[in-house]
């Protein structure tokens, strides 16, 4: 009998974890695994917001994937999937064409706009380096022009949706507002933040304790907040609200939610909006060699209606129980149910400042902050061990 | 009889140098002196093609008037010239006017397109601290596109003009290429950088063994010259030469020169493209109590036709002279006349390469860089002394 082929697609929290754990549950000779992703790094979604802002180097949100995985075991390929064709068990790339015999998917997300018009084409969105660099970079040239042709839109900095993102994002952008009007001789009352969202609060689903000190403290540095109030339109000028106000801005950046690859949704493969309601053991309805995990997987919980949301802690879960039991899944054995443990939830408010729940535990500012950090050096940790924690953690 | 005014308009190289001068040359209750600036902070004209390309940051080519002048004997305005009437003997400002007796202009240039079309609309210049810190954000910004939406123009740099800053600025951009592709992940063969001169030589009036050494370290470089092609248009999209041909870039940086400042122009005084023909004590013709420097005036060597081109080296120069001579000349004696002694010319082809002449000796390479330096650091030291050398100065 030939040698299994298992094919992990993307490099994400889900599939770095995947192919680390077959690494160690699966011999040298028990299969063949190959890991494809668009870049020769991965990246850390939950760390975007820093390079967004400027706080960080983009450097610090990404590590070489051939740096921490095992080269010799995992054929690693440089590539972009193009579509997955389940009944041919093949997966196109640009450059290449793999066949399969198991298939791990993902593929991550990609934003939801909700149909407000003009956003795709306007806004920015933070969603993987390449994008945050150019958030940056966008922002620091708008600040660079003022002292130019002294616009007032140049610097005001819109953020949409007030989700985990949008805050931490903001937060960022504090934190960043005297270095910015040091950098480019601007008067800081000039300065705005706008952050708008739809829903009546900020960070909806927290703890209500927890959401007024956030408010409260971004706030005190001066975040204008709208909450409430959906965005209408998003133009080359700014955001129109519902009812009519326009805010003038030449720095949008979209954080309201996220969808599924369009990748998978074309693949043939159930889903909604993008995101494949998976099994009990994270496998893809109707195919029993498609696993899929992360932000383009689906998990309801047991006893709930409404899905998990998106987020690192659960991929990376995912990952872990692919990683371990894939093997068994692979021989037919039956296997327990994925089974999500959450750890708790902490959002920064910049460097020094963090609210969140660790266990049962609300936690504010300073001790909120210092546990958003080992949760960070956790992921390292977890995927190249203390030599990357030592080389990328910071507190 | 009252305590006369000096009012020193600009603090370039030749206005600072003035009134560094009057303090040792007038007691303190000989004249009360007054110097206006529209930034707080004097720049180093020679030094923006650096912060302009990215390799030093902006501060490195400024520094702060109060740290460098006698604030007890000169009183600083920082504020902006609107217009000069000689027959009222007052200087209107955006937020003053004052009255003189005595008047020093030192108010610098402004681009000269010779009638390009569309290039104040659509290029750079380097002028000043706000205009380099938004070429560098500007090139950044297109940089960090190219990711996102792979244009080849984002990755074109297109530089107007060969003479002294355009040659300059390429040699600079050269340094920072490797860094540049390192920070964004970009492929270096696709980065181009286009250097067009009209005239059929590049540093025009250079001694040709030098130019031939620039051309040819710039080429190696990869620099593609187009020589003895004027541009004829300037566009959104890059420019058109003469011929019809374009050349698609994001990034156009006009250094193609200089003429003199519109508010000299306006004043009433007899100007030429801007620039006073000065006497040989400085003076405006017809007005014995208003002297001009720097890229305002017009010296003509006593045996030559062409005036000498404008540097910081001759507005140096005169401003030392009126910084002696002034309380002489207030007084209507007699003053030998300014003689221009050029001390030589060196042109940087970024931090380690340099080309030039000093005295009657041509210099190459890493001497003519070392000897750059030592000329920049000279500057440094007339207006701050040891102290400011050793806090500003690089080699």
């Amino acid at each position: 009998m030939a040698t299994p082929k298992i094919l992990v697609l993307g490099a994400g929290y889900g599939g770095l974890m995947t192919v680390k754990g077959l690494t160690k549950s699966l011999g040298a000779s028990d299969a063949e695994i190959t890991l494809v992703n668009q870049n020769p790094y991965h990246y850390f979604t939950t760390e975007l917001h820093k390079p967004a802002a400027g706080t960080a180097h983009h450097d610090h949100a990404r590590v070489n994937i051939a740096s921490v995985i095992n080269t010799n075991r995992v054929n690693f390929v440089e590539d972009r999937v193009v579509s997955i064709n389940p009944s041919e068990k093949k997966v196109y790339l640009e450059n290449n064409t793999f066949d399969y015999d198991h298939l791990v998917i993902g593929l991550g997300s990609a934003p939801e706009t909700f149909g407000i018009k003009g956003l795709l084409e306007n806004a920015f969105f933070i969603r993987n380096i390449d994008s945050v660099r150019m958030i940056r970079e966008h922002m620091e040239y708008m600040f660079a022009r003022y002292k130019n042709d002294p616009k007032e839109e140049y610097l005001t900095i819109v953020v949409g949706g007030a989700g985990f993102t949008g805050i931490e994002y903001v937060g960022e952008l504090v934190d960043r507002l005297p270095e910015l009007c040091r950098e480019y001789d601007l008067p800081q009352e000039k300065l705005r933040i706008v952050n708008i969202e739809a829903a009546p609060t900020v960070l909806p689903g927290f703890d209500q304790a927890l959401v007024d000190y956030a408010v409260e403290y971004l706030k005190g540095k001066g975040v204008e907040f709208y909450l409430g109030v959906p965005i209408e339109e998003c133009t080359k000028d700014g955001v129109v609200l519902k009812g009519g106000e326009e805010i003038k801005s030449s720095t949008v950046v979209w954080t309201g939610g996220v969808r599924g690859n369009k990748i998978v949704e074309e693949s043939g493969i159930e889903t909604m909006r993008g995101r494949v309601k998976v099994d009990e053991n994270l496998r893809a309805p109707g195919h029993d060699n498609i696993y899929v995990l992360g932000d383009s997987s689906l998990v309801i919980p047991k006893d709930g209606e409404r899905p998990y949301p998106p987020t690192a802690q659960i991929s990376t879960q995912q990952g872990q129980y692919l990683g371990k039991h894939l093997p068994q899944l692979m021989r037919g054995e039956s296997v327990h149910a994925f089974q999500y443990a959450p750890k708790g939830t902490v959002a920064s408010l910049g460097n020094r400042v963090a609210i969140g729940v660790v266990g049962s535990k609300k936690l504010f500012g300073g001790s909120a902050s210092f546990m958003k950090k080992i949760i960070d050096l956790r992921w390292l940790f977890l995927l190249g061990g203390i030599s990357l924690v030592l080389r990328k953690g910071k507190l």
